[in-house]
């Protein structure tokens, strides 16, 4: 019997690594720069959490979490999504204590039993961001620019953001029983799941995406004439922040966050020309999610954007990312001696911050070689019989082939150079 | 209801977390000085795979798992160490197509339904490595090397290697058996957790951490004298590899891995004084592991070091991690006007690399500065309305408090100049 990963998850090869890497360490050189500071929450919640911060009710909760009895008793959830963890963990350790607004971002793997499909994982990974305790637009549309910021930097340079406002407690009521009217007199051409949400929430009916429901959403009352004056002008501040930065948008009264403590923005960013457009993260404000936890109101905003996905636009956009994983040198050996040598020498190269290997088995020198190619290896140092028994060692330019001989005495450093010039 | 994290995890808050970050980049770049490239296997696992990779009987997987059955009814495990899994993803990818040996690791996080207690994490986190492919006694000392070097690097100066063989299947049945003859006449000294590992895995007993049993096993038979040729040759490889990097070890016999695939190498290692000693990682050989799940015999060897433990080894020797999380410019207004400048400014110095931040709500200046000092900020940039008319700024040194007006234009290369000299 052969065992394989748990289906609908994937592995992170050797091959694919490294451009994690590259983009997790550009996302905190991004999230540092924007003032964010790191969170990290455990991978499990009390499934509570999820129920009173994602909403009982909806797909995520009641089709998707994985979620099961610890030994104990108590229910536990894999995280399904980013933000009711990091609200949760403002609330418990009162990270607002000392001042607001308090920017916090994430890099966190997240579950979902979902069907699996291309670019689509039970497992998959998302980087997010939070700005708790100003209910101020200016973050809304700071928190915003941060990752439309990013994707130009990796060179998606076609970035359209979709933004609208939901409106908060004081007036989505009336712009929801609006919606119940309309929808009302189409109840029968409604897919099943729209007549579910016809009763628990009607807002979700205008993301629905299949084409009898779409349709009928183009008609539909917006939002706008229902909203109140304090959102209005929410909204108006954001659009203003984000005139100021020169990032366009498109008001689109279809973005929905569909769950009620979503308040005021909501934006869905696209990558890539009409027609072939990925969506690349989705944000909005959250006003009410930490008192629907259990906490006093701390208004948030924030984003979050999937790592598969972006790996996923940057390969159809044909943006490569820099790759820098092989080793700089590879110590090899002509047979039965210099095995000592060799092994002092590799650990010496490490101290001094060369990336170096060599074999361990000391085969004959064409396997070696192939091993130092396959490393990826800048140069090669041979250590030969004579080489050694002279101080000395040959150094091989694996691109070029050239060889020099080289003494020991000094080796690292002159290495070290030629790494440098190259 | 206010909701907490899961009993026995703990959130890294942003007072944390720039630790965290800083020692994982510190292990990444040790890892590729070493060759290691990275791989990232899910959190869960298909349950057969610990069971048949760490073994039933254990209490790791008896007792210890968080396990559940998916909605498809397939029995999932949260990982419970490192090894298995990477094991698993070697076979299932064919990593060793192209040439061996493979050199992987990994920073991760495991699980352990453990009873909660100080430095001891239901969800915990892991550097390990492993060298897949060669059953060279040079791998085994190159993989210890890392973490080894990776601990003085930290200034750890005082580490203790521990090493042992247990043997493979050729000779440790015969060492099995005389532990059986000899524990066979103290079976009523015995604590019940060894009466029943004198049933099952009698090696276990040696490592028991009890009283009574421990001065049982000081009497012992070891295994040295049952070692077969080709264990004790690479026993002494080892230790002559080790020999050779200036590594001190302290042979010892109760050092035990006691599953059955272990072969040869095991070794513990410790950092602090004597009396003080603290466990800082664990490594050996799992010659049997690839087989035993069911793939073709890999030879394979690693370690595995918990990096909650190893922050809490450097806190009590009082190394202090180089700290570098305040940001560098923090941009203030002092009042109704400069909104629009301050936030153009804020995205100008973000492109251009530099950490800043602001207040969006544009409270005071004295509140503003409040932040800019919770923030670290190095600098603070003040908008005024005298300054916009002049196209001038009032920088401030936040830790002399000297001040300066300079102009707009040119303002952000002038910023960068001061934090590159400071």
């Amino acid at each position: 019997m052969k065992y394989r990963a748990v289906r609908g998850m994937h592995d992170i090869l050797p091959e694919e690594s490294w451009k994690w890497q590259y983009l997790e360490e550009k996302i905190r050189t991004f999230a540092h720069r924007y003032g964010f500071r790191e969170i990290r929450t455990p991978m499990l919640e009390y499934t509570e959490v999820f129920q009173r911060g994602v909403g009982e009710g909806t797909d995520i909760v009641e089709k998707e979490m994985y979620t099961f009895l610890d030994r104990g008793g108590r229910s536990l959830s894999l995280r399904p999504e980013g933000t009711a963890a990091v609200v949760r963990a403002y609330l418990e350790h009162n990270l607002g204590a000392s001042g607001t607004p308090v920017k916090l971002y994430y890099i966190a793997p997240l579950f979902r039993y979902d069907r699996p499909q291309r670019g689509r994982y039970r497992q998959h990974h998302q980087f997010g961001a939070e700005i708790l305790g100003t209910p101020d637009p200016a973050a809304d549309a700071e928190v915003l620019s941060l990752p439309i910021r990013l994707m130009q930097d990796l060179g998606l340079r076609e970035v359209e953001v979709h933004l609208n406002s939901v409106g908060d407690a004081a007036c989505r009521p009336r712009y929801i029983a609006a919606l119940r009217e309309y929808f009302g007199r189409y109840l029968d051409e409604l897919c099943p799941d729209c007549r579910r949400r016809y009763d628990v929430n009607p807002l979700r009916i205008l993301d629905c995406k299949e084409e009898r429901c779409h349709r009928l959403t183009r008609e539909a009352p917006t939002i706008f004439p229902y909203l109140c004056q304090e959102c209005r002008n929410h909204f108006e501040g954001v659009q203003e922040h984000l005139d100021w930065l020169g990032i366009r948008y498109t008001i689109d009264p279809f973005i929905v966050r569909g769950l009620d403590y979503y308040t005021r923005t909501a934006a869905e960013v696209y990558s890539g020309k009409l027609g072939a457009q990925n969506a690349m993260f989705g944000g909005g404000r959250y006003d009410g999610l930490a008192s629907q936890l259990g906490g006093p109101p701390v208004p948030g905003v924030g984003f979050g954007m999937g790592i598969e996905r972006l790996l996923l636009v940057l390969e159809e956009e044909g943006i490569a990312l820099p790759r820098e994983d092989g080793v700089d040198v590879f110590v090899a050996t002509t047979g039965k001696t210099g095995h000592r040598e060799a092994f002092q020498l590799l650990d010496q190269m490490r101290q001094a911050g060369l990336r170096a290997d060599g074999d361990p088995s000391h085969r004959e020198l064409r396997a070696q070689m192939k091993l130092a190619n396959r490393l990826g290896a800048r140069y090669a140092v041979i250590l030969g019989e004579e080489e050694l028994r002279l101080g000395m060692a040959t150094v091989r330019n694996m691109a070029s082939g050239d060889q020099e001989r080289l003494p020991l005495e000094g080796l690292i450093e002159a290495l070290r150079e030629r790494i440098q010039k190259t």
